[in-house]
């Protein structure tokens, strides 16, 4: 048996913005691996392992599912989202690099998925609708004041913003930074969107300011999404849409 | 019957990659509205139409889509991709903000799609692993001056860069302009992907450095992905990866 990976994006949480490709690579595995919550969404069957790990641990995670490929086995690597966007695409290629020249002549696919900001961002509306830039607050693996510098320099290239993981429970101060240089940079009616659990049972969608704004208003299942100096609200009946405009005046 | 406007996203070509929402609403409609390629992917059936109309029409679009949902009629407006990224979801409310009070009480949705960075991202390996920024390169429908500022200050803060829409045929000197913005701001051997028609039968992925890339490399049917400064290759057999550590250090 020829084995391979595949590096899976199981979209926001709904079934139905699973991909037709990553709902096939699924059915043909031996073994699906990732992240305890993604893997618990992937339904059992005969012949299927499921490995489930924690938090923390992709390089460990990847050179298990590398090695069971280099096996013969048929993996699939599981990320919420899109693999490639803050997920375990990335983690798998470290772990590549770094290990047995054998494994490089595994067939290796990544399958995309619906990421967390196209999800958030068409549960409000289209505040992505113009250039936008896609940020990372976590600063397990990068230094804070980098994190700094493009929070900065995107304001002043006024783009659109997308957080991922905006606050952990074990940094929730971040967040709070976060927030002092977006106003800063920033005026005080600046919205700001944070969209949770979108497409689960759960989800909520809230519109702010920057004005309005508190850091509690972001967990880590919450993406924040700050518009443009153009982004704009238009109210009607039910909730408002949020969205950036495709023209910018001169 | 009470209508209502779904505006959808087919993803970047293949079947495989519309999800099972989109393709749901497809089956519900009975009018679907858009740019000529994408309405062909619709498959026609009884008690369906297609409104096809030419590029650059997009508000008229959305006005007509908007009217057939206030006249009771069901109505999916497809774009490429996501329909939220530099798509048709901002056009329609657009058209709706400048549009008749009653418009406002029409139900819409928008649905998430597979947009095109995914893809190309997915096919490389995963280059948009860390922070990004996402820049529509077309000087329509804003003034160049911006598109230069914000490629300036996305290369100081070393983001990895994708650009829609890189070269259209009656303005190609954008894309000339913006390798040279590029050249001064960030290292020849810095890695340029071109990914041209990704999931379609004539999917060509490009890998090149800013000291190589050529203007022609590009047109409008290309994603364009510049690397961070951290954005590796590794060589294997067959076609190499690309990709963006997960981890900046100090």
């Amino acid at each position: 048996m020829t084995g391979w990976i595949k590096i899976a994006g199981l979209g926001p949480g709904s079934d139905d913005l699973v991909t037709p490709e990553v709902t096939a690579a699924l059915a043909e595995a031996t073994d699906i691996v990732g992240y305890i919550p993604y893997v618990a969404r992937v339904a059992g069957r005969e012949g299927l392992t499921l490995h489930a790990s924690d938090n923390r641990v992709e390089i460990d995670r990847s050179q298990h599912a590398l090695q069971m490929a280099a096996d013969g086995r048929r993996v699939v690597v599981v990320s919420s989202g899109d693999p490639g966007v803050f997920a375990m695409a990335a983690a798998v290629f470290e772990a590549l690099e770094n290990g047995p020249d054998e494994w490089r002549d595994i067939p290796i696919d990544v399958l995309p998925g619906i990421t967390a900001m196209l999800s958030a961002s068409a549960r409000a509306g289209a505040p992505l609708g113009h250039d936008f830039c896609t940020i990372n607050l976590s600063d397990n693996l990068k230094p804070w004041p980098l994190i700094e510098k493009r929070l900065r320099l995107a304001a002043q290239a006024d783009f659109a913003m997308v957080f991922y993981n905006p606050r952990s429970k074990s940094r929730p101060e971040g967040f709070v930074k976060t927030l002092e240089i977006l106003r800063e940079e920033c005026e005080p009616e600046r919205l700001i969107l944070f969209a949770r659990a979108v497409s689960r049972p759960d989800e909520v969608i809230r519109i702010s300011t920057l004005a309005e704004a508190t850091p509690d208003m972001a967990d880590m299942q919450t993406v924040v999404i700050v518009g443009s100096s153009l982004t704009r609200v238009i109210e009607r009946p039910g909730t408002p849409i949020v969205y950036t405009p495709r023209f910018t005046p001169e």
